[in-house]
């Protein structure tokens, strides 16, 4: 199957790792709305396209992974793009997906085309483990928690703060209640009591560190709910020890069976992730795969992984999984 | 949808209280090859039937769920049924899983009717989890730990041995394992590596503990290969203390990505189940609804947990599922 990326920041950059690593699949090349002379691909054999030429490759790209921002980018460009390609993206603003789902349902049956919507971690496998462990446990109750990992909207919210150069936050989740969830204690958790957050920040040259701070931790929605810790350090510092994009967490469901419901049951699902994007983008090129047997079928629409048949996700044909995974 | 239990043990038994915490399954009720008079279900309403009648009743089951032993009952009972019912099993020799897919899969396409085998934690949600953690990695290494946990098969192995009245083995990850795993050190494990056996065995009066020991640490397969540790108590010990059948356990895949390999993620799945067959039935009610629903559209043949499209387990709507869980 052909792939190409729509859009080159560090997702898609993460797709043209992902690509590598399944022999099915190849690179037709990246989209971008940049001049294509300014954009370097990691390989060199990769060619850039302009996106605004996109549609005179209608024909030769199986599947389209769209790399762009949830906020903006996405629900514009997964519609735009659905009634001509096949597509997929990673469109993670929850409260929005139904929307988002409506329209690039109506464009992919529009063309017969198929649309894999809100691909990754979160939403995706997090969201695939919720259902399968509500499905087997309807008597439960669920918990996610996320990190430790940064978080790049919170990193950008402290970059505003006047005084500020740069800054990464990192979200942690608190252990006594990761370990009161697994306990089957169905604790209550505030969010406060889920979550900290450690902030590194590189301040100007003068600039009021303890205003920058106070700034930080009482930024309604952003860190006043949450334990905040804002540690200054030096650029080098940062360059040097919080260039990576690691994130993860875990998603838990505690249940119980039998009679009176004395039997109990944890189900955890957890990621520990170097790099973000790099995750997303291979979690992506699996759901490029099923999107691209899909189309072969002759499906058409949108769907989210909860339509996805596990076993289309797989390189080896189905009866080897039999074999082998079952 | 109907729900009729074949085979009435511990894991009939769990079907019997999950159907219950699912508002849209009803319970038929539960054939015997036992007289029916002699088997009492923990709901007093439950009818009892003999398991020879059962096709009398082909039109007012919507699922039946085979609740026998993988070593004799499903081999047979699966296929010979699997024309007349949409069937449910649990079949758990993964060696023999793709002769026992063909049988039932021959048998439920000659009567028009869906067949789920294998259908449980392993095989079940632990394949399900490789073959997620297979398709999202391609690059890296699989692992699965079993326990704490109950082992029926070890269990049985040591009330055989002469003198042994009563016995309960318990499967223990090494802990030291799992972290390494974890770490992504991707270490190579052999089996006394991986766990541990701890036993608990009533001895006859009399007995000879030291050869019952010996007879025990040395059994071929099930325990040479492992550090195993004997203890020695009352039958009033066993049955206040090991009366439960708890399992569960951990599937764990590193692997890498970026340009060298460089990123490491780690993609763990575990259970902690208090019961081991109350699990495995709530599993199974799950899979009924997909198969009731598959058999709805007019599909026919054997399936696996990997063909099954997610949202088909779940009791909410996919609209509902999409807008709450995605």
């Amino acid at each position: 199957m052909k792939i190409a990326i729509y859009g080159y920041g560090n997702l898609g950059r993460g797709v043209e790792y992902a690509v590598r690593q399944n022999p099915d699949a190849e690179l037709f090349g990246v989209f971008t709305r940049r001049p294509p002379e300014t954009v370097i691909p990691v390989f060199a054999e990769t060619r850039v396209f302009p996106a605004a030429d996109i549609l005179n490759y209608k024909d030769s790209i199986d599947v389209l992974i769209i790399c762009g921002g949830s906020a903006t980018d996405l629900p514009k460009m997964t519609p735009a793009l659905a009634s001509d390609f096949n597509v997929i993206d990673s469109f993670d603003t929850h409260a929005d997906i139904p929307k988002h789902f409506a329209a690039v349902d109506e464009a992919a049956e529009k063309g017969g085309r198929i649309g894999i919507i809100s691909v990754g971690w979160d939403p995706g496998m997090f969201s695939l483990n919720r259902l399968y462990a509500n499905a087997i446990l309807p008597q439960g109750r669920d918990y996610t928690f996320w990190g430790r990992g940064v978080s790049q909207g919170h990193s950008d919210a402290i970059r505003r703060i006047d005084g500020v150069l740069d800054a990464r936050q990192y979200t942690i989740p608190v252990q006594s209640a990761l370990e009161s969830v697994r306990a089957g204690e169905n604790p209550e958790l505030s969010t406060r009591e889920k979550h900290t957050r450690l902030c590194y920040v590189v301040a100007a040259e003068g600039a009021d560190k303890a205003r920058i701070e106070r700034e930080i931790v009482t930024m309604p929605k952003y860190f006043s709910d949450y334990d905040t810790t804002v540690n200054f350090i030096t650029q080098e510092e940062l360059d040097r020890d919080h260039k990576g994009i690691p994130h993860g967490g875990f998603v838990i469901r505690t249940g119980s069976t039998g009679e009176n419901g004395e039997n109990r049951h944890v189900i955890e699902y957890s990621l520990k992730l170097d790099s973000n994007p790099e995750f997303t983008a291979s979690v992506l090129v699996a759901y490029a795969r099923a999107a691209y047997r899909m189309s072969m079928r002759g499906e058409s629409g949108c769907r989210t992984v909860f339509d996805i048949p596990p076993v289309d996700l797989l390189i080896k044909p189905r009866e080897q999984a039999i074999a082998e995974m079952l």
